[in-house]
Order: structure tokens, then sequence, then C-alpha cells
């Protein structure tokens, strides 16, 4: 079993297209040898957002601290602590920090590999 | 999109053998077409504990708020906000409360129907 401190985990910039100012840990992944899903925690700084992308593959999240919106088919939505998200598969959809602390959250895709 | 307070979900009592004092809020399920796996906050009160089982698939949690122990095979690990867990399928496990608050945590697993 692991049992881990998330603060304890590294925490990578995201150095893609359309991401700026955010980092990931990988809480629970390939290294853990996770079967069927993965579970990332991202950290948006202030004024920094994630890519505006849609994908294959659906996302759920659990917003943990700060304040922002997300951008959905139907406009942004604004999103808090205690907050769960479903992003289906294809649906476009952005995290944006609009407050003065981190946005951190958790965001859990299926294992593709 | 589906974007929800977790505490306006409603939170169930877990009527299972070896599960006291335990409430579950499905946050992303198989009402909402989840396509992989889903998510579920538990809240144990002081006192409770989970089933101490095992079963054929994994968890992966998150804690929210509280303290406790899990027990793994090799004894109690304390457990509390901000630790992340992989309990690898066919392990013995159990979530305990130890403390004066309820323990809250995310508890994921992948969807078997």
């Amino acid at each position: 079993m692991k049992i881990q401190r998330a603060d304890d985990i590294t925490a990578n910039d995201v150095n893609i297209d359309g991401a700026e100012k955010v980092r990931m840990r990988m809480l629970v992944g390939p290294d853990d040898e996770a079967p069927t899903f993965y579970m990332r925690q991202f950290v948006v700084e202030p004024s920094g957002h994630t890519p505006r992308h849609e994908h294959g593959w659906e996302h759920e999240c659990y917003i943990l601290a700060g304040s922002g919106v997300v951008l959905t088919p139907d406009g942004a939505k604004p999103i808090g602590p205690g907050d769960c998200l479903l992003v289906p598969p294809n649906e476009e959809h952005q995290f944006r920090n609009t407050g003065d602390q981190p946005l951190t959250f958790l965001c859990l895709v299926p294992k593709t590999d």
C-alpha cells in the first residue's frame, strides 16, 4: 500500500502549449503500477491556466484550494474548494486561476498506456 | 460537464457488515455516466471505521480532513489531510477514525459494471 503526503511528491512544471504557471504532481500513477486510473494534483498560480483543449478521455476533478473558473461549452463557471467535476470525453475545457492564491485540484484520468 | 459542490450531494449511511458510523457521497458515478472510474467521498465519524476487507479492485484515496489510521498488511499507519493512498487489488485494508473530528476522504474505484 502506498501512503504518501502529496506535498512530499515533486511538482513538475507543465510545459505544454497553452499551459501557464501550472505544476503537476503524480500522486498515484505508472510508477505505482496503478491498474486503471491515475491521480494527479495540479497547482495553478494566480493568473495561470491549463490548456484550452479537448481529448478522448474524461477528467474527474476535486478542487482542494483557491478559486477560479472552468471554461465549459456553456461558458466560464466558477469553481472553489469542495467542488467535484466530471469533464466528459471530447468536451473542451480549461481551468483558470482568477484568485490571488494557488488554485489546487485533483484531476484523475484513465490509464491509457 | 458536471460541476457540483460535494456538500450538496446526499451522504448515505453505509450499511454493510463491518462499517460503523460511515456515510458515503457518490460525487461522480453511474448517474453521471462516468466512463472508467467513480469518485466517492467517505465521512467517518469519531470512533467509526470502514469494513476490514479485501477485494479484487484498487482504491485511490486522498484524505481531506480529520485524522485516523489505515490498517495495512504491515499494521496500522497514520493518515491525515493531504495524504494520498493506493490500496492495490486483493490487499486487506480498513480506515479508522482515531480523532475527534470527522475523517473525510475521497476514495475512487474502477467501474465494474
